[in-house]
């Protein structure tokens, strides 16, 4: 685990709180879990709450027999621990004394199941999402986080570098997807996220993962492919064509590359989050692939795959140094081919830094 | 996908809800969501929501890029999607009409930053959680899902049958993982759920996943692993000695033996799920290994690894034919080792039957 600075995440988290107003931040197993404290929680039926005091009187609750794996991750946080009978929520109130009227923070991806008995055990608490403290926090990546973030995007461009010898007429898009796992982890990832191998049609649905589907000469194909390196994700995409390229994909090509150019170069300190989204849109627009360009040009990248800020009309965020997200516009011609382009950048002083390096045209395989 | 029968288990779910008093089901990604619809979202960011009525009136609201995914498992609903720019709590409560001021019922795992959202959107409505509903139809397998465990269990054994063979001194327990989930889907399983193997001293922490710990002569090693098949899970475990086992290890092992079989003997028609457990419990209490044995006996497994019933004190439920569960009592001595005997059952008229029928003793492996 990175952590972001020398002080503490906790420390700076209970200073983010004050200056927001909210009095406690009240977080299950995840990303702000282990930004937060280092712990990497399983997600149980059990509940396992950090409760972080603005006043500095934090504990971390967790049923007694996940308590070994908590105190090995050295939390930082003095730990209470419940037994099977008992009521985590009475638990909990009794971590959040005096703070019955609070405005209390929930971690965003915390189960429903537990925020409902945590509504039932504090009736007159008003509550809202831990992210509005965490996200100020975890959005500004410190150097290290930035360089474990540079560590997974070299590793999964050279995953990239090994995919066009894996496209065979043939193969399934299973077959196909195995083996990048393992050459995800192959390649210095710690595991797998996700591993998208779309091929011809499927290619036009963007959260394809993989299938029964055999590649053939003619398709085009969108490898969309991430892991983690210390906690920090990687996520790459590359369009690759079997073959002779369908039609109408050449051209088409040409503008998605021309976009996400166009978006890497508008990426800088002191511009708002939609406006990149914008530089890419707008020049697919101006091309006549605007209706095909269904979704936002891109979202925040760390310890989550997606994650603060999202490159999104509406969004007007403005970028500072340190913030890391995707920059990956599409075109999705439905029933016949999809394609993708997908880099991390990081924010800089001046501009953007390219985390993903590999050429933007699309590879060609042998049919 | 196993449908539970040939009635829709929407249709039983609206009749369920009539029943409890509930307006509607809102239910995100996960098991319900799959038990109800078939379709196995993704959990993202962009919220996925299936809006089930007591009316029959129901909608699957989706993310405008999930809609091919969502139309590719046909759910049998009509489908609504939002565009990247629309307030999808918006959408939800269009999709609600008329229950604004209704009796909600949220998916226990729905993430909280959808609930808030929700009850930002819908003030007036009571919120309680979905799975009083759908645990009532959830909790008692039709014969296809028992099928489906039934295989997932035969699977998880011919898996255990190979792990003696890959725990040499020198090896480590990730290094053994990696060996152990290539063999979870070499034996027919669809995906890896999870995978413990913890030795010596990390065997008395319930919950240790795998580690860099290197496995040495008189060793205990607990191996509990899952896959699953078709959606539904296999949770087994087995014990392992590796030389000469540790002091106490082999009394403690006959008493676990003995309360996994008088768990099993409980496990019937009519007897309350704390009944079970108690069985388990009062045996090993009575041999001097009660404080030892920190965990519930089991948990309900189908659609998700642990689900109801749970097989707790305190749970007053009463077992019927079609209910299927772990029985995994513990004894856990800390610093030193651990061990647990899983195996999971399904009660029948009579009394239960096991879908892991790999012997008790502990394996000795060679030093």
């Amino acid at each position: 685990m990175v952590r972001a600075e020398d002080d503490s995440a906790l420390d700076r988290a209970a200073r983010a709180m004050a200056a927001a107003g909210v009095d406690a931040l009240l977080v299950g197993p995840g990303a702000d879990l282990r930004y937060l404290t280092g712990y990497h929680a399983l997600p149980l039926e059990r509940l396992t709450l950090l409760v972080a005091r603005a006043d500095g009187d934090h504990r971390l609750i967790v049923p007694r027999l996940e308590r070994p794996r908590a105190e090995a991750a050295e939390p930082g946080v003095p730990l209470v621990d419940f037994a099977e009978t008992d009521d985590p929520f009475k638990v909990a109130a009794a971590a959040l004394g005096g703070l019955e009227r609070g405005r209390l923070g929930v971690g965003d991806r915390l189960w429903s199941t537990f925020l409902l008995g945590l509504q039932d055990a504090l009736p007159a608490a008003a509550w809202s999402r831990a992210s509005a403290v965490t996200r100020e926090l975890r959005m500004r990546k410190a150097p290290a986080e930035v360089d474990a973030l540079r560590r997974a995007g070299a590793a999964i461009d050279r995953v990239h570098a090994r995919v066009a010898g894996l496209l065979r007429p043939g193969r399934t898009e299973s077959e196909v997807g195995r083996d990048i796992a393992e050459l995800i982890v192959a390649e210095g990832h710690d595991d797998v996220r996700f591993v998208i191998v779309a091929s011809g049609p499927n290619g036009a649905s963007p959260h394809h993962e993989t299938g029964a589907r055999a590649l053939a000469a003619g398709d085009a194909v969108v490898v969309d492919i991430g892991g983690s390196v210390d906690g920090y994700c990687s996520d790459s995409t590359r369009d690759y064509v079997i073959g002779a390229a369908p039609a109408g994909y050449a051209d088409a090509h040409a503008a998605l590359e021309a976009a996400q150019q166009a978006a890497r170069a508008a990426a800088r300190p002191g511009v708002t989050a939609e406006s990149v989204d914008a530089a890419a849109r707008d020049l697919l627009t101006a091309a006549g692939y605007g209706e095909l360009f269904v979704h936002r040009t891109g979202h925040g990248i760390g310890l989550e795959e997606h994650e603060d800020p999202y490159i999104v009309a509406g969004n007007d965020l403005v970028l500072e140094p340190g913030m890391a997200f995707s920059i990956e516009p599409g075109v999705y011609a439905r029933g016949r081919w999809g394609m993708r382009l997908e880099d991390i950048v990081v924010v800089t002083d001046g501009g953007c830094e390219r985390l993903n390096t590999r050429d933007l045209a699309a590879v060609e395989v042998a049919a």
